[in-house]
């Protein structure tokens, strides 16, 4: 029993240094003046090898050895024995990598950071082709850690999906791809949609205002959170009782900030949610980046982009934002923020053509990773699946293969999450919807607490307790299955386009 | 060679968890919300046990065992000594200090500062008596661990002025006492000066923005630094590249925005230039909390509160305060600005008085730790000193003994170096204007460079590397001497009342 309560305390230790580096980093990205970057840097690679060392101690080790016949008495769904579980699972990925490795990788995307900046800025790949060789070669050295492994991809997606496999996420998008492009092919062929009042002179202060009033109505709590400005929007927990996010207003893009907002109250709602039993351990937060993008995406567009929510808020956003929209019909509001519009940029991507976007990346990131592509061809690759997938080329490398910050980072395996949180939010819904069939009823009035309360019993308590597929088939039913989405996508877009 | 590398690795890194645990502070003291607390009391609590931990540590014990040959051929002054020195001394001081006695302690002040609170609300000592007795009884403990010592008193002073001993402070303020005693009766016996202007409304923008304009003057650097709201202004750095201020506006007290950023402004630009070299070790910090004290008060009270600043600064406060001081004069203004009044609370005294409040403290700490006072004796001797040095008498306890949250919080040793501040900031002022002869022509241009340049050059840059009175004597030619300060109060406050 007292080597339990020396994990506990190792793993509250750890979740302690955490917080101070998520800390660290938050600061970074709002208020820290420019002057205070190398000291921080320092700081910040001081605590991640503190936590590393504590991890990879032999100390850890021992003790992860002596739990094995403790740990199997126990309830497996416990507490304590998921604890030991996610603890190992760390402990064993971590020490499989050489310390050279860890450095070196340090070393090539730092530089490798830099010159994709400047690549991107130039819209010249050159600059950056050389750092992403060096990257894929690191990165597959990466996956040799952990061999044998059934795909070489498979090391890097389980990074951020626990105990996925490349091949089921390759079965899940290959069901997705012919759907999502006869869909898109089909949209294009009509009328665009009006959307021109999304880009009119929206008041800085009043756009972050309503944000404000639409997610302290979702249920976010000030107490334990709060929002700032940052040049990219993100959230950040430092443990579960303060969970902040940060946004950012566009004045001739009202989209950025109303939807931006609502996204990350969705990813912090999330950790607010993680039972208080899992506090300072390495479950108090998402059990993955997919059931994390799954919660945001959730409150975005199954919430923000419904016709439901604007019946209530719309009136109010007329009241606010009067002379932008007093002669927008609320189906023409509704039309308009759900636009379809095949576009070169991700992060611009909307509900129909985002999932395309990540296929692209994945589909490269394997073919790379396998050797079946070359870096140099890359940018090539990368025009040819657009003008395939959504009918466009980008004019220029800056809008095309240069635009995600992700692989000068060295993150590999990260992409796919995206598209399978789009997928899980919505085999959530139809769950949601069975249980609570007056949720449209309640949206319409202002109403979330049902909502949440359901994300929180059947979600958000469990922190990263469970691996995502085995979260997802706890309350679906089953695992990852992206038809719900499918079915989402052919009404929604079935009814705003007459299709 | 070795040794001297992993000393200053250790330094590095030991540095670096210090600038987290600054942050985690800085941001309970300004943004954290409420639901924070627990998670951060957690992380400073783990962080501050790891710094421990490195600092007394048997590898560190030995490395600077290891290393005194190494430093015996050092030139003494050189920054690899010092570094050995400062950490030795540091180790010494914390090896001896049983972690029962820590654990005891942080538990001891953690009630006794929530007693206070609720002791100083009610104003009723008795709630917080049985509470500071247990603490003296702890600090008396503390002392017990440096035996043999001089006096009792020592290893609390020198926690925060090293080397310094009780005996140097006593003889250095029983000459300031009946000098102060004896100008303010003197000052008292006046008509007193009308500074009605000062609790005027003035508007929060409007006084942050022109403390904003006075500290850039000053040279303090945004690229380095920002102002952010806290309920008490404090300065705090993390790194030598970053060091932050806060601010706090009353509407209806102008004086404390004004003359507090000017303070914290003092503080910062000390930090702020230390010498690069001393990056990441215990040295890129202040020499003491004395000499601390000596740059944030040079800033608001010789510079602030002089004649020559406010004849540049007078005609745009006027601008801006338009209203509220169109019919007071430069010299009605600087009257006001330099009201000599007896009053109870401490942070609010003027230069005149401000040190006696101080001695008073000094005495009573003293006298705790000998033991020939009682703590249930306290308020009385508190009260009896009051009326002696100042002559007022405090209504109650909570404008009285309860006033400061210091003993709450178990810090003796601290309150003597606010005066030994006051008394440095002159002594060096003397220097300083017989090196700038033409500084009073400066301040009257809104010119600080050759000050700042000044303070860089004789104190900034040397960090903690030497010891204060070290430090002062190699500026000064002196040791700490109070008569610099008594020769300026007495000029200063002779011209203002005519005495």
């Amino acid at each position: 029993m007292d080597d339990l309560k020396r994990l506990k305390s190792l793993a509250a230790e750890i979740a302690d240094i955490q917080a101070a580096i998520a800390l660290l980093g938050w600061d970074q990205q709002t208020y820290m003046p420019s002057g205070g970057a190398e000291d921080r840097g320092d700081a910040l690679s001081t605590l991640s090898n503190l936590v590393h060392q504590k991890i990879t101690s032999p100390e850890m080790g021992q003790l992860l050895e002596d739990l094995r016949s403790q740990q199997d008495e126990m309830d497996p769904d416990s507490n304590d024995a998921r604890l030991i579980k996610v603890t190992r699972r760390d402990y064993e990925k971590r020490v499989k990598v050489s310390s050279e490795w860890v450095k070196e990788f340090a070393k090539a995307t730092t530089m490798a950071h830099s010159a994709w900046e400047e690549a991107r800025k130039k819209s010249d790949f050159s600059i950056f082709q050389s750092h992403l060789e060096n990257i894929v070669r690191l990165r597959r050295d990466y996956s040799s850690f952990f061999a044998p492994y059934d795909h070489v991809y498979d090391p890097q997606l389980d990074d951020f999906e626990p105990g996925m496999k490349t091949a089921e996420v390759q079965a899940i998008f290959t069901q997705v791809r012919p759907v999502q492009v006869s869909l898109i092919k089909r949209i294009t062929a009509q009328t665009a949609v009006d959307d021109s009042f999304m880009r009119a002179h929206y008041d800085e202060k009043a756009q972050r205002d309503f944000g404000v009033e639409v997610i302290s109505r979702f249920g976010y709590d000030w107490n334990h959170g709060r929002q700032d400005k940052s040049a990219h929007p993100f959230t950040q927990g430092f443990g579960i009782g303060d969970v902040r996010i940060t946004t950012r207003v566009e004045p001739n893009r009202m989209a950025t900030a109303l939807f931006g907002t609502m996204h990350e109250a969705g990813h912090a709602l999330y950790e607010l949610g993680v039972d208080p039993s899992l506090r300072r351990t390495p479950m108090a937060s998402g059990a993955s980046m997919a059931l994390h993008e799954s919660q945001s995406r959730m409150w975005e567009n199954l919430v923000g982009r419904s016709l439901a929510f604007w019946k209530f808020f719309y009136p109010r956003f007329q009241g606010v934002f009067h002379s932008q929209v007093e002669k927008v019909s609320l189906a023409t509001f509704y039309r308009g923020i759900n636009k379809v519009q095949p576009s070169y940029i991700r992060v611009e991507a909307d509900e129909a053509t985002y999932n395309l976007h990540i296929m692209l990346r994945l589909e490269l990131e394997i073919a790379l990773l396998e050797g079946s592509l070359a870096v140099k061809d890359l940018p090539q690759a990368w025009n040819q699946r657009m003008r395939e997938y959504l009918g466009v080329i980008p004019p220029n490398d800056a809008l095309g293969v240069l635009q995600d910050v992700h692989w000068s980072e060295g993150l590999f395996g990260y992409f796919p999450t995206y598209a399978l949180g789009n997928l899980v939010s919505v085999q959530l819904w139809e769950v949601i919807q069975k249980d609570l069939p007056n949720l449209d009823k309640q949206m319409a009035l202002g109403e979330f607490g049902e909502l949440l309360s359901w994300l929180r019993q059947h979600v958000h308590r469990f922190g990263a307790k469970f691996e995502p597929q085995e979260l997802v088939q706890k309350i679906t039913g089953s695992k990852i299955n992206p038809q719900p989405y499918l079915r989402y996508l052919q009404v929604k877009y079935g009814e705003i386009y007459h299709l």
